[in-house]
């Protein structure tokens, strides 16, 4: 039996996984993400860790058949991050090839924390069986992944896939992240639905639950839907059609099999995608309508199956 | 020497190349487009004139690598016309195993025909040197085919590279052709900047050498702005600003090298870019703003180099 390791980078901690070559997860664990000094430490922490396991297990080096990292920033074909990672504070440099150094040249493969999830999905999760993806995760912001064939694009630079920042609205005076106003993060994250729910409110004094809500996030804006929250279901409704205008156009130009809606926003289940799947129909060109809708299913695992899955996968 | 055919299927000619496997254009020749009885002799009429094209040559049909077909409607990657090609009349059917049953098993590849014009811009014409191209086309309406990695995105249905309709505009009232309203392609192509033209002139009586024009057309209107007429200014940079949104969008998903731009309307030169870089890095995710823009390089031979091109690097 050959071998291998998943590494998802995050900011707070890493996620490591340990799976044999038919892409069985035999053994997960965590590590802290060491962030002083820019961050330089990372990388010596993960291939230590895995060093550690390979130890441990009493696998031998030559039945490791590489390891996937993911992390969160823009990762070229050759495994470059094209623009640091400003959430570890590292500049640019090539991930891939550092890592195979220092895990004595053991083959990595290296890409965007959100592409490798998303490919996660489509090899195990949610997108199992079909090869042309778009992954979205509705976490704090939009993130996605494009698989076509088989294969996630990465893009000239890296950032292919980056869904969130689709104009999806032209009168928005707010500020996204990126610096521009409209974008699709702004309406269907976990912040953009709290946004949308303060200003919903505060339009007049209509009865809600959600006026008595401890926390104003997404989890109780879908908990008043669930309710049968009037206003809830306002909320959820513009929601829905903002996240199905973008992937709408997403459709337009990769024309996916299926959709997997994945992050924290996506725990609000099924009812979720009643509200995205009719606006998505709305908006995209008729010959592509036929994209199916589903649920992420590996939740904080489809990182570390996305890493295993892409050495796998290009053996 | 080994050869290769390309045909380009259109609703009034089929444009026909004869093409050495270093991709050099030998030969090129049009038959008419029979679209009597649903389109049913086209298929026998293309691959009769490639026979006859075969002998005349005096090359050996173990010679021929392939041929590559390109036609008016959604392939897929098995060569279905997924849903028929209605300029032609024809019905679904496998165009691919059509005529390779015709060409006594000589291998076709089939594609979308602005697809495969977009295969053979990147291939032989303004995007040579890349991998990752957005080739768009502003004709009557305005289509586009993505290739990433040197390999065309067909997509679940052959509808990728549908950038005609995304959506631009969310005030506009009349149709698309499509069914929808607020396409790229009711700005962007040249029946939508006559109608731009139109709606800006009847909106006030400034001075305008439009005033005059025989036709009121796309041409029109990009002459008078390099005649420094600042009514036609006006109109371009709305064309533009739709425009330049519109692929914005595109590179938010796929995050192309470059885009190349061409079509009847590209006929305007540099000028017409000039409307459209500045207003794309306005909208588009920053870290996809280094997209390079070019015009198309290959004119109404695109298609045929590209069916070449698909048979030539598959082989």
């Amino acid at each position: 039996m050959k071998y291998v390791f998943g590494a998802d980078i995050g900011g707070t901690t890493v996620k490591l996984g340990f799976f044999d070559e038919n892409g069985e997860l035999l053994d997960k664990w965590e590590i802290p993400t060491d962030k002083t000094d820019h961050g330089k430490n990372i990388v010596s922490d993960v291939c230590e860790s895995i060093q550690a396991k390979i130890n441990d297990k009493g696998v031998a080096k030559e039945d490791v058949i590489g390891v996937g990292v993911g992390a969160p920033g823009a990762v070229d074909a050759d495994g470059v991050m094209t623009g640091g990672a400003v959430n570890l504070g590292w500049d640019v440099f090539n991930l891939r090839t550092s890592m195979e150094e220092k895990l004595g040249g053991i083959k990595v493969i290296a890409g965007n924390d959100a592409n490798v999830a998303a490919y996660g999905e489509m090899w195990k999760g949610g997108g199992r069986g079909y090869k042309n993806v778009v992954a979205v995760t509705l976490g704090t912001g939009v993130g996605g992944g494009v698989i076509i064939g088989g294969k996630l694009i990465t893009g000239a630079t890296g950032a292919a896939g980056e869904i969130g920042h689709i104009r999806v609205d032209d009168v928005e005076t707010e500020k996204c992240n990126c610096g521009h106003s409209g974008c699709l993060e702004q309406f269907a994250s976990a912040t953009g639905i709290a946004r949308l729910a303060r200003k919903r409110l505060a339009a007049d004094d209509k009865t809600s639950s959600l006026r008595n809500a401890e926390v104003l996030d997404a989890k109780a804006v879908f908990d008043a839907v669930k309710a049968g929250d009037p206003v809830a279901v306002e909320i959820a409704k513009e929601f829905g059609r903002y996240l199905g205008k973008g992937l709408a156009v997403v459709a337009d130009v990769v024309n996916p099999e299926i959709f997997v809606i994945g992050g924290g926003v996506s725990k609000a289940g099924d009812i979720l995608l009643s509200f995205v799947e009719p606006e998505f129909v709305n908006f995209v060109f008729p010959p592509c309508k036929g994209a199916k809708f589903a649920l992420a299913t590996l939740g904080n695992d489809a990182g570390i199956y996305g890493c295993a899955g892409m050495v796998i996968e290009d053996k």
